[in-house]
């Protein structure tokens, strides 16, 4: 029952969607990396991050977007790797990144300083107290080459990587952890109905008609990457909608884990909604006063869960 | 005659773009900034630089941008700051900014190194070769307090901070330069017909219908700053039409300059048109061999054709 829907859906990214003139290479890189860290005994986990681009023309002026800095995926990142995970992290170009995240280039301009001396350019940690700490960090991962970043800018981009990643990582079944926290664009133009051109104002008001992107959580679970612990995330204005719509996602999809947030409490607040639990998690004042971040739980949650899920699956 | 329309165009602005809370705390930095400058013997120059954010819910998770990284307002900043201007920088958060706009903060964490022996973190100059200089000029214009940079996010806060620059800089006459270089959305959802939470995608498909902007330039030169020289740009996708969209906009609107230029080709190629004139600036092989950049002969036409408007404006 279930085949012709998803081919129809395999079908409608390759005709709708511009496939990245480097995705076999992406698709090779992502296979080696994840072969490599599974051979070592480590699991793996995908991470996007960052919202998506949607053109309105061909040419490209104007494009909707999807409110995301990148903060929740850059920071999942580093508590991933603080537990053991390769990761392959899937994001937008200029979204925020592990470890650079709390810098801006501002910043690091505003700390750098001349020694007297030598002609050295050194940071004044007293502008930047952290960097040592994230440095350090930052130079082990590089080392160890724990993080393979993958760029993306537009919608047609993410769908084409997300697909060529599930299947990198199908390979190591329930060992590869896919965590969806890109905020991609439910409405799309096709291209057969995009301008060319720049749209004109001198045309007058503005009439937009999207259609709707395929759902592609469903070909991932089902077809690309069927044994792996899939974690999506559901990001809503409206509170009371929230568990609902978090529940019936699981119903459709039948994966793992829906993550529940608003966007005006997501710093401090989530649930955690499996088909069998709902867990609430949640910062404490004290917890703010300590700097600590919500990703932090979240991710020692999924992990949690993802040793249980392995253990099972292998029974 | 004209009155009427221009107050319409402040009365739409009251009425359908939120005014940012901090909007009269900006205006008096500006104010003061001009004031200072314009005793001090200098030109000061508004830039405005990338795109805009058109929110299509007023808890925003989706929104309308325009294609800009801000890397000509950037770029063209540090070339007004080596003729002498002091500038308000009026540019889209996280856009780039002069001086660091050729460093990402993986560049920079890429580049930074512990020494043996003191704890200290220096940059590795081999990995960022024009640290030294970029830094030295960054410094010198903090120092010299001749960069005012000023954020904005929407297009709200765009048309509502531009309004308020005009009327500081207005005090200064023909010294005042306008280089309004940021890509601002023509069209908008007014608040009336927003809707207030995510917009649901299991609604299906998405109808927007878009509200023409009111074009701010009209105000700009009739009310807010009428003796001040004024330069916008026109981009455009396709190359026939641009330079007719370029006369239009200068015999509608009455100002000084259009830069006019093509998406593809506007790195090495731009019109720099005016009522009388038509120049052609564009970069040789050898010019790019040598990272000459456009904007240093953009700013030097303009600043040269500045000196004339204030010449010929004091006759």
């Amino acid at each position: 029952m279930a085949k012709p829907r998803l081919s129809s859906i395999d079908g409608k990214l390759a005709e709708e969607f511009a496939i990245p003139s480097h995705i076999n290479e992406v698709g090779e890189k992502m296979s080696a990396f994840a072969i490599g860290h599974a051979a070592a005994g480590r699991r793996v986990v995908l991470i996007t991050s960052g919202g998506t681009k949607v053109p309105l023309e061909s040419r490209t002026v104007r494009f909707l977007d999807n409110f995301s800095s990148g903060r929740r995926g850059a920071s999942s990142a580093e508590y991933f790797l603080d537990a053991g995970y390769a990761i392959i992290f899937l994001h937008r170009h200029r979204s925020l990144y592990p470890y650079t995240r709390t810098f801006s280039t501002i910043n690091m301009l505003d700390a750098l300083q001349f020694t007297g001396s030598t002609g050295d350019v050194v940071v004044n940690q007293q502008v930047l107290p952290n960097i040592t700490k994230v440095l350090k960090r930052y130079q082990e991962v590089k080392d160890s080459e724990l993080l393979l970043p993958i760029e993306f800018n537009t919608l047609s981009e993410y769908l084409h990587l997300l697909k060529t990643a599930a299947q990198a990582l199908s390979t190591l079944g329930s060992k590869a952890m896919f965590y969806l926290a890109a905020a991609v664009s439910d409405f799309y133009i096709p291209s057969s109905e995009m301008p060319e051109h720049k749209i004109q104002s001198s045309d007058g008001p503005l009439q937009l008609s999207l259609n709707m992107v395929p759902k592609i959580l469903s070909p991932l679970v089902k077809d690309w990457a069927p044994q792996a612990f899939v974690v999506s995330f559901k990001l809503e204005t409206d509170a009371t909608i929230l568990l609902e719509k978090a529940r019936r996602a699981l119903e459709t999809y039948r994966h793992q884990v829906v993550v529940a947030n608003v966007l005006e409490s997501r710093r401090g607040y989530v649930v955690v909604v499996t088909p069998e639990t709902q867990a609430e998690v949640t910062l404490t004042e004290e917890d703010l006063r300590n700097d600590i971040e919500i990703e932090e739980r979240i991710v020692s949650t999924l992990t949690s869960a993802h040793n249980k899920f392995i253990t099972q699956s292998l029974v």
